[in-house]
């Protein structure tokens, strides 16, 4: 491996710009390049961040250069100079991009719109980065998914957990969606279970977990009411404490007005976070509530970017940099998540 | 003058906030401390910044203390070591702050949520920064009376307006605000015409300008269609290349896939712009339109942060530090205001 692990960013649009540029802020790895399908606004300031560009098509490349961006290449001469791609192209058109990395040996990661057996390994920082060493490819799951694993892989550990039955009411469209809805309507998932439990089983396969999901007419973030069995007595200052200290979960309470996904995002503005974004699970700390063994919490989940740092801790333990621990320390510093 | 003209922020919500980040990357002014009646998730990134921290009364002061915040003193003491104040209150509360800061002889600025009367000069920096020039209290005009006057004034200057009819739709609330609707509605503001137009003539008194206004289900910014009847025939190149030359407007298009406000917010966060802000009227440059002298385009308004650079000079203005262009490009640079 070169000195810095070099990074192919595949597709470049809510995920891929946020992977780039916290790839970008590391020391030990970098971007390589990015390749995007069609000339979008995102380009300018790519280009700006000094991201190579590469093109999918000679009609890509032709409209890039119309625009005046620079085009390095297309998509095979990306992954030739690349140690390990990460795939951010819409859902369930990875497949394609996995085969031909697989045919030049290169590491691959995949997102969580794609299904857990096209990768074989399913990936959550604290829960299982082990796991992912050494691996050709690994899916980072979803932003829903990521923040019941941080959430509950700690109960479980701690406290052990009898069962999860977890309410998700989520976010309709992201913010830059102008096409899809509702705009308003709440619109229950009927399959119920959700598939959001079973994927939570990817990463932690005891656990008994059933999700319902609900959307609603926003784009700011999903809320999750977490309903948690747990084997042992707790109080709630003890899973309060246990929560605040994982690397990733920001507590925040209704006595700082943060009573709503507005503030949050408000709040995530304020603190200067590039885009705006919110890479913890945010737990509101008054909502935490023990009634014998059974908790019950509200999470916010920004699904725009909270799978962004579990993206730079699968690359470290791919491509076996570091232990588990030590990458998300480095992460979380380099991208400034701290409290 | 100390070196440094030192910036008194009373208020610190939306605009009062901004307008701290912007004086504190300028180089001939600092924010001297700001003030704030309740405690908000705000004080935890202002503390961060280095903002000394005052209290409007006892009661504020116990809230911010017994979070762990140190309060430097009331707004007497913040104010006797200011050169200037900034007032950011809620729209309507200025009148008090004017009063106190005429008797310690401070120059203040209010905002455009204030009557022109309680200043007596409304301020733009393109068309009047001169007439602020050493004056005691001036009133930054409003988002959406800042947006028509930056994009008149030089209409007016280079082909001569006969008339400007102008179309308002305007954001409901303001994104961290959950209190506000309608959030399915659109509301006409059935006064005609609406307090707009009348409030650019507090700036350029000739104009013969009516706007209308309608309130739509939207948090991110205010959407202008405007009809101007010019006095001389002009060309969409001519028009196009007058406004794109502007200080602070910024051409878009379609073809960069910025078709709504909603890929406008998107394409300010993607700059890196802190908050997400865009600080410039924003015009659509497929929609520059002439058909004989009658000229249509659309502009979008970050009703958050709009009038912050315009803050920013008229500081320069009242206390004479230099003059208008001069601060106008001065401002640009510190903030990133830039193409």
């Amino acid at each position: 491996m070169k000195q810095k692990a070099r990074v192919a960013i595949v597709g470049y649009g809510t995920i891929g710009k946020r992977a780039a540029d916290a790839i970008s802020v590391q020391d030990d790895m970098e971007v390589a390049g990015i390749i995007k399908r069609n000339l979008t606004h995102e380009l300018y300031s790519a280009v700006q961040k000094g991201y190579p560009l590469f093109a999918l098509s000679q009609k890509s490349e032709s409209a890039f250069v119309n625009e005046g961006f620079t085009v390095e290449g297309y998509l095979h001469s990306l992954l030739q100079q690349a140690d390990i791609a990460v795939i951010a192209t819409p859902d369930g058109s990875a497949s394609e991009y996995i085969d031909i990395c697989r045919s030049l040996n290169l590491p691959v990661i995949i997102q969580g719109g794609e299904g857990h057996e096209l990768a074989g390994i399913s990936f959550n920082s604290e829960a299982n980065y082990s796991e992912a060493l050494g691996k050709k490819a690994v899916r980072v799951v979803s932003c829903n998914t990521t923040a019941l694993t941080r959430a509950l892989y700690p109960l479980d550990t701690e406290f052990g957990i009898k069962k999860v039955r977890a309410t998700l009411i989520r976010r309709a469209a992201d913010p830059n969606d102008i096409k899809t809805g509702p705009i308003n309507a709440l619109v229950p998932e009927t399959e119920i279970p959700s598939h959001h439990g079973p994927d939570v089983n990817t990463i932690i396969p005891h656990l008994d977990i059933t999700t319902t999901a609900i959307k609603a007419s926003t784009t700011l973030m999903h809320l999750h009411l977490v309903n948690v069995e747990l084997s042992k007595t707790a109080s709630e200052k003890e899973v309060t404490d246990l929560l605040k200290n994982r690397p990733r979960i920001r507590m925040v309470s209704n006595k700082q007005k943060i009573r709503s996904t507005a503030e949050i995002m408000e709040f995530a503005r304020d603190m200067g976070r590039p885009r705006g974004d919110m890479w913890e699970n945010v737990i509101w700390e008054d909502s935490i509530h023990i009634n014998g063994k059974e908790l019950n919490f509200f999470e916010a989940v920004h699904q725009e970017s909270i799978v962004i740092p579990e993206n730079v801790d699968a690359i470290r333990s791919m491509l076996g940099m570091t232990n588990g621990p030590d990458s998300i320390t480095k992460t979380n510093i380099a991208m400034g998540i701290n409290r």
